[in-house]
């Protein structure tokens, strides 16, 4: 049996009333999540949180300390209601500075775009010692504290950001999974897998119900970071629920 | 000027490897915060938790004590994996037990559907001293224990809990919000939006920006439990927005 591989954790803080009001429909979690399955990473937890500088301090100092990576979104634009930059400082300790690259970003960004004007400069503050990540759309740049990663709230800019950032994080193997599709109720098989689970230590198996064509269905996903391990278990789950007279829909329904 | 009312506040926890994983979308968070919204009650934070008993038991012990109401999403079903009601009951204390009128309700659910196994059994069980939130659409019940509500994973099963629970719980006034839309970059009215907000001080005003048409554009939502303020801010935005020879389209872009 391999030797377990290490895990790396991160977890996500969404700042935004405009999430929390209904408002705006999150995109960024489900780009979040999914990216970080591709670098091996697991998305341990995220929160959603208001504006509100206790908030966000709370929660970054909380999740920064339990992870590998903390990834922030929303909060960083021009205005008066974006304060991530001063929270993130805060909970770090650090004064928030005018990053001189971020500066220099931003003035080239502007000069055929009206100039660079104070409220544009805020764009440009990070915490102390922060680097930059960058940002093809619109100039201003994301920005890594220590482990923490702050991005945009705009989803398709976030999308810039992570792609500047796949490949440069340290990750453990990415954990796999197999969907297996199968038109029955969960609950007729609950046992079935329990049970198949039990047996294979190092997996888990995700039961995910549905309706459609008028009967019901469900979804079993099984996850492992060990591809023997996985390849078994979805072997004996495939098995089990042909036992029952049941097919099996390879890849899901 | 009237008394500022109550401010009544929840939190919602999403539970589920499968929103983390980045497999599923969430739609709850935008349902559950929209239909807060009517019942005049403030959605202060969203965590997104693992299926794993402590991540459960923090988040819930942590959110249920601060704010009024606390809701839950997902795993409530009859698989392995559905772990809310222990993780609740051992947040709050008390025995899992079965709930006789869920047992009951169960019970003739599935009278032409197989009968109650043990794993459906499970979908009646409950944390001790809970009440039932109505599923018309697959028996099994939510659950309301103390001030926590403990509904399905499946959106269009919570939506009709929600639909059951409206008009029930106690809430201050709804939080009213108008949007003006205007094609500006947001970074040229920051200053207008600081000074407008500062001048209304119940007010807040999110500034929300968007690229369409080849061209920068901005919503600004302003929020307020009260309504002449609401109006008197949105009016002085719009105002603002005009001497700078801008157009402010009402309802937003």
């Amino acid at each position: 049996m391999p030797t377990p591989s290490r895990i790396y954790t991160a977890a996500l803080v969404v700042i935004g009333d405009e999430i929390l009001s209904g408002r705006t429909h999150d995109k960024n979690i489900a780009q979040v999540a999914s990216w970080l399955q591709i670098q091996g990473i697991r998305l341990k937890e995220v929160r959603v949180v208001a504006d509100e500088t206790d908030a966000i301090v709370e929660a970054v100092n909380t999740l920064r300390a339990r992870n590998d990576y903390l990834f922030t979104t929303g909060g960083i634009g021009p205005t008066h209601d974006d304060i991530t930059v001063d929270a993130i400082s805060e909970a770090l300790g650090v004064p928030a500075i005018v990053h001189p690259e971020a500066r220099a970003i931003l003035e080239e960004y502007y000069t055929t775009r009206g100039g660079l004007t104070e409220a544009r400069l805020r764009m440009a503050r990070t915490p102390e010692g922060a680097s930059l990540i960058p940002n093809r759309y619109t100039g201003a740049p994301g920005i890594r504290a220590e482990n923490i990663f702050i991005m945009a709230g705009v989803p398709s800019i976030t999308a810039g950001m992570l792609d500047a950032l796949t490949g440069t994080l340290e990750g453990g193997a990415p954990l796999l999974s197999e969907t297996i599709g199968c038109w029955v109720g969960e609950s007729e098989v609950a046992e079935l897998l329990r049970e198949t689970e039990k047996a294979h230590p190092t997996c888990q198996i995700g039961s995910y119900p549905f309706w459609g064509e008028g009967r019901t269905g469900a979804n079993f996903v099984v996850r492992s970071t060990e591809a023997d391990d996985l390849a078994a278990c979805t072997r004996d789950l495939t098995t089990g629920l042909q036992a029952l007279g049941r097919s099996a829909v390879f890849g899901g329904i």
